[in-house]
């Protein structure tokens, strides 16, 4: 069991993570927490230089089995570098995706299955859940003409709104079979909407 | 099934792969086979990019998962775009290092276990073997000498003597217990003489 506090940030393309992901910093850091914070893939130099080749939208024709074990090697190197460490330190770890978005996006959206991402799971961090994950949903359609306002989309971002479903659909599945770890937060209304519902949820959450 | 050939090498550090490699391109070229060359990691754009990630001796952080995901992911992007595509035309693979070299670096000499490369393995090839194995046997000190005159070192010719001895071991390991597929070459005489113990094999093969 580690000392800290682990919550990952989930959700499709649009739904507002980055924003929600820097209020719930400051909040935590108002509250006296010592916050150490990720985003996947990436967050160790090894793991940056992972993300760029899976981003890269040269790299179409990357294999989902190839893209699956990039992820998993990115987060096998953020986990040793950075939370790991951090979580045994008593620091509260906030990171913008995790091995659920494996499951949304490769086990999903590329349609791998839960079972081959379980296999990593394992493999990597079987010891290792967050301890609380806020999954942003909202409507694939809106969060689409959101990302679409962004300017140029990255090799994620440009898959079809029947991949983004199916993103989608995984992520609820998840959360409706682990309603501890998964709190679901309306992602479709304005910003402060969606803030004011993360904010009761962190108020409720001990050692915080 | 596949219709091709499919030829590993396999070996420690300084047992002279590149320079048999390139002489047996040659000979299944004259002798009429349609070959492909690849090389571990790397072999297409994407693997490349992970090789130089493998390699570089800046990364020394690396976590031992994190590199047999990395090489994991290099060889389902090389067996889709190259090694699937050439056997499926019948054509001959001869390839630097394949998945018997993570589980003597990473299984052995980095001490994962062989269990747990096979759990990639399965989700990675788990139809696909090579038909024939080379494995360039010498003493560690050997080879390590061999490689010492070669001037910079990469992150795995850095490693230990006790390391290459893990790998060695592995290797044997291996070859021991699949003696259809794989050959053992002795690599501590001269180049020629090496030449001799690959040719005869090759000589003797079905299908080259």
């Amino acid at each position: 069991m580690h000392k800290g506090v682990f919550i990952s940030l989930e959700g499709g393309e649009g739904a507002g993570k980055s924003t929600q992901h820097r209020r719930i910093i400051e909040w935590l850091t108002d509250h006296g927490n010592l916050v150490v914070e990720a985003r996947e893939p990436g967050g160790t130099a090894v793991s940056e230089k992972i993300r760029s080749l899976l981003l890269d939208t040269r790299n179409a024709g990357l294999d989902a089995v190839s893209e699956l074990l990039l992820l998993f090697a990115s987060r096998a190197q953020l986990l040793q570098e950075v939370i790991r460490p951090a979580l045994a330190a008593g620091k509260v770890v906030v990171c913008d995706r995790f091995t659920d978005a494996s499951y949304a996006y490769q086990g999903g959206g590329r349609q791998l299955g839960a079972a081959t991402v379980a296999v990593l799971e394992k493999l990597v961090h079987q010891d290792l859940q967050p301890d609380l994950t806020f999954l942003f949903d909202m409507p694939v359609e809106q969060g689409m003409s959101r990302v679409a306002g962004r300017g140029q989309a990255d090799r994620f971002e440009i898959e079809s709104i029947r991949f983004f479903t199916r993103v989608r659909n995984a992520y609820l599945d998840r959360a409706a079979a682990d309603s501890n770890r998964y709190v679901i937060i309306d992602a479709s209304v304005d910003v402060d909407q969606v803030w004011t519902q993360v904010q009761t949820v962190l108020e409720d959450m001990p050692g915080l």
